[in-house]
């Protein structure tokens, strides 16, 4: 008997915001391989399995890429239904990519099942649409963390006129407006960071760009975050109607 | 008794890839407005309500924006409780920003219940991620069909070096691919145009950047499809290990 792996999106948060797909392989599962940014009451769907928590916690380190690979692998190799359960959707910034090419050279069976992303659904239960024909034609996704501490072409962005959803950004929050305000972005463009965003203990601070920085310390918001910037922030939980729109520089 | 509206993502077309909270709206719904691109199975979750078909079908004109607006206001004001139900996600290329906007002119209560988009979930079937570490830090979503005939920036896109997902872009494929390459995005640049994504009556054509806009018309695709191009687009399907890639140009 071969076992195999889902590589499975759980949502932003809210664990309703998880898809009927998701639901069917946990239902599904021996293992579940879980990260911290996953709501706890996701794994409700699986309680026949064993889980494993594979992130940060209590202060040890993250377990690393190599390790949760190799245990894939090796509980597919022993017969196993494994889960691999991500925060978001596995193939945008969940390193979904390089698990599945390491489950490939195993020769080990795999689904990817796609999920909510944080970055349209967090900004969205403020009431803020990534995209919006008023605004903008389009919306890019960066990590404002990378492993090599390569930076994104942040003047190239800057100049698309895409609103800006920036994942791990919060740690170097004030490097990056550095740079987009130096690449001639607006000192007032409307900025938001949410942190467990679709969540009870959802936090944010709104500012303008400029702002952002120390606003987010006043506030002391923390990370995981949502970076939101772009003239589409206007249009959080606002009462107000397109033509009525002022953004306070 | 006043009525209300959810704004739902039925997700990019496999039925099981809708959220319990889209279930849960469609369970509750006395009305459901719905577009053409979704999957006509998801209804199934709500065989009490009535359904209205608002997108282009069999010749007929496209339901304009304005009459959906006010068909949603009129119902939920009657007291009904209406989900406006949309391909992929309502607040990425959906104008549910729009419809929220004029929801929230008329006084009336709303919910948005974000949907797993086709730009990330389309790809991901095929074994595409949108990101992957390797080769970019980030994925743009931008039309390739705008109402008021504007362009993108396409230098910046392209100077970005993020992946590019490209929604209603087929129409003008060889304009776009046309300015890419102005743009000095290399004509070998990996392409995939994927139509019906998630569905079984899938087809996909792969090819390099020049080559895209003439496979796409020998393999007479067609609309609504899915537009990815990039690096990442070479880890479609493959067996090989990334050290082993190698982009025909």
């Amino acid at each position: 008997m071969k076992g195999m792996v889902y590589l499975v999106g759980a949502g932003p948060g809210d664990p309703d915001l998880i898809t009927l797909k998701a639901v069917q392989a946990l239902g599904l599962a021996s293992v579940v391989l879980v990260d911290d940014l996953v709501n706890p009451a996701i794994l409700a769907h699986c309680p026949q399995a064993r889980v494993i928590h594979v992130g940060k916690r209590g202060g040890c380190e993250s377990t690393s890429q190599h390790f949760i690979n190799r245990t894939m692998i090796s509980l597919a190799e022993l017969g196993q239904v494994v889960v691999r359960l991500k925060g978001g959707d596995p193939f945008l910034f969940g390193r979904g990519g390089e698990e599945v090419l390491a489950l490939k050279a195993a020769g080990i069976a795999y689904q990817v099942v796609s999920g909510v992303t944080s970055g349209i659904a967090v900004p969205a239960s403020l009431g803020i649409p990534v995209t919006h024909r008023t605004y903008t034609h389009g919306v890019t996704f960066v990590t404002g963390h990378t492993q090599d501490g390569h930076q994104p072409n942040w003047q190239a962005l800057v100049a698309t006129q895409t609103t800006l959803v920036i994942y791990m950004g919060m740690k170097h929050l004030a490097e990056i407006v550095r740079h987009l305000l130096a690449a001639g972005m607006d000192k007032g463009m409307p900025c938001i960071a949410i942190q467990h965003g679709t969540l009870q203990t959802e936090r944010h601070v709104s500012a303008s760009l400029a702002h952002l920085p120390l606003a987010v310390k006043q506030e002391r918001l923390a990370s995981p975050a949502i970076i939101v910037i772009g003239e589409v922030v206007s249009l959080a939980n606002s009462e107000r109607l397109l033509d009525e729109l002022e953004i306070a520089a």
